[in-house]
């Protein structure tokens, strides 16, 4: 079906689980599952969790067999959203053409929706239901590494340093420093996962090396079309970063060079799978990072 | 020699682990490691990981044996406190009497700080020295408990309901949903999880129960002392519950029979545990609690 049909249908696999886990009526008004209900299902890609499940078809596994670590790094990754928008931080009142949860709920209930959402993530981690798949010292491990990259070493350090440098002019290597920390750790940590639980480490260090790749690629993009994208189709502002002066790849190297480096970046992405059948997904999810709208 | 020497004691301990942890090296000025740092060591009581190391004690293990788990629910107490003291949520300046994180740090850095604790603490769980000491299937359902402890239906549901409470009447039997959500449902989760970690299910319920009443005491005896306390000895301003018209145990039901509840949960508590050695140390926990200083 080509990959935009396995996104769509994974995307709406995703969200079928989202719902089932967090019921509409388990939200009532005013409870923190509201709030994070808001903010699960505000038109998210899914990539994350779509990393996932085609790190576990790498590695001979079902999509459903690794459904809780597919919604844990989804609840890491719209945590993370969650507090970063808050007025404190970014102080963004939109995302995915939705307004931000502090907008809707208010500032406590925002912090407590992130707090929970990142309670959940290693809630689901741990869930009695994964142990029945796979071996319970690689879950362990697989926990701790989502753990590192979410922690004061990979997601919250870019965050901190992403704070640090506003309104600086950062050079290459650092604005490569802040991504691969704030995005890039969590794409490899999903990467990774599904390799650990089945406990090939040669999987793992190919999905690892993938994942670096695809985590650089997707930033770069993601920089070239907020200079020339459409703003309806990204869902949010676009330009933004040239307004705001903030350092990105178009900006420090020029675009034909960022462009080159993301092609770069697409060819080892695919040197790291190797040419088996098992990567086919994982082939078309880095190409289709590169190649959207350009 | 006692149980005021055993806190002494295992409170330098904590300290010690905690500067191991995360030392003063790996606190660079701007970093979030030095705002965890900062929180960590402000002056804590360190009661949550000494019910933790006196739930080891019970069932037969030594205090090392339960470092990380000890190190974990300090990290979890930490971040709920810094979160809680923020202007969107309880807007406190003051706690242990220092300068709360975001008077210090500012508030991106407090909610980043608190984050990290919070992530810090499952990696904790996750320790793989940890393993070398419990089965690993205990510890992932130990880890689990916890989560569950500290979630929305725990910890977080707590906060939630005492933001909705404020400038209401609460009944009392909200006021102690309120309690054993925000402070007990963690406490229990101290004491059940040394039992989780070596398998005995009857020392969990039997700890779990203590638990309970230890949690409830203590906050009935901590309402008593804000009413009548020395502003000095608690840390923080006293007599501020009846300013704010805040639900308390005094307030509700009188002075005198509050004092009478706390002492029933005493003695539900001692008989919860059982008459064994083991539990001296419990037993002076909760003795301790429900006679300071009136």
């Amino acid at each position: 079906m080509g990959i935009p049909g396995w996104l769509e249908e994974t995307r709406r696999l995703v969200d079928g689980w989202i719902e089932a886990d967090l019921p509409l009526a388990s939200a009532r008004t005013g409870s923190v599952e509201e709030a994070m209900r808001y903010s699960l299902l505000a038109n998210g890609k899914r990539l994350r969790p779509q990393l996932v499940l085609a790190g576990g078809l790498y590695v001979g596994r079902s999509i459903e067999d690794v459904r809780e670590p597919a919604l844990a790094v989804e609840y890491l990754h719209t945590y993370s959203l969650i507090h970063d928008d808050l007025p404190a931080m970014d102080n963004d009142d939109w995302r995915r053409g939705k307004p931000t949860s502090h907008r809707v709920f208010g500032e406590a209930m925002a912090i407590l929706a992130g707090d929970a959402l990142l309670t959940e993530a290693f809630s689901k981690m741990a869930d009695p239901q994964l142990t029945e798949r796979f071996d319970v010292d690689r879950i362990l491990k697989a926990l701790w590494v989502l753990a590192q990259a979410s922690g004061r070493h990979g997601l919250i350090q870019g965050q901190v340093d992403d704070l640090a440098s506003e309104g600086q002019s950062l050079e290459l290597s650092s604005l490569s420093a802040v991504h691969r920390n704030k995005t890039g750790a969590l794409i490899v940590a999903c990467l990774r996962i599904p390799a650990i639980l089945v406990g090939d480490q040669e999987a793992e260090r190919r999905l690892g090396e993938f994942g670096n790749h695809l985590g650089l690629a997707f930033q770069i993009v993601d920089d070239i079309l907020n200079e020339i994208g459409d703003a309806r189709k990204m869902g949010k502002a676009t330009g933004t970063d040239r307004l705001l002066e903030k350092a990105t790849y178009p900006h420090l190297m020029g675009m034909g060079h960022a462009r080159e480096l993301a092609l770069q970046h697409r060819a080892l992405a695919h040197e790291a799978l190797g040419g088996g059948d098992e990567a086919a997904i994982l082939r078309g999810l880095i190409d289709f990072t590169v190649d959207r709208q350009w």
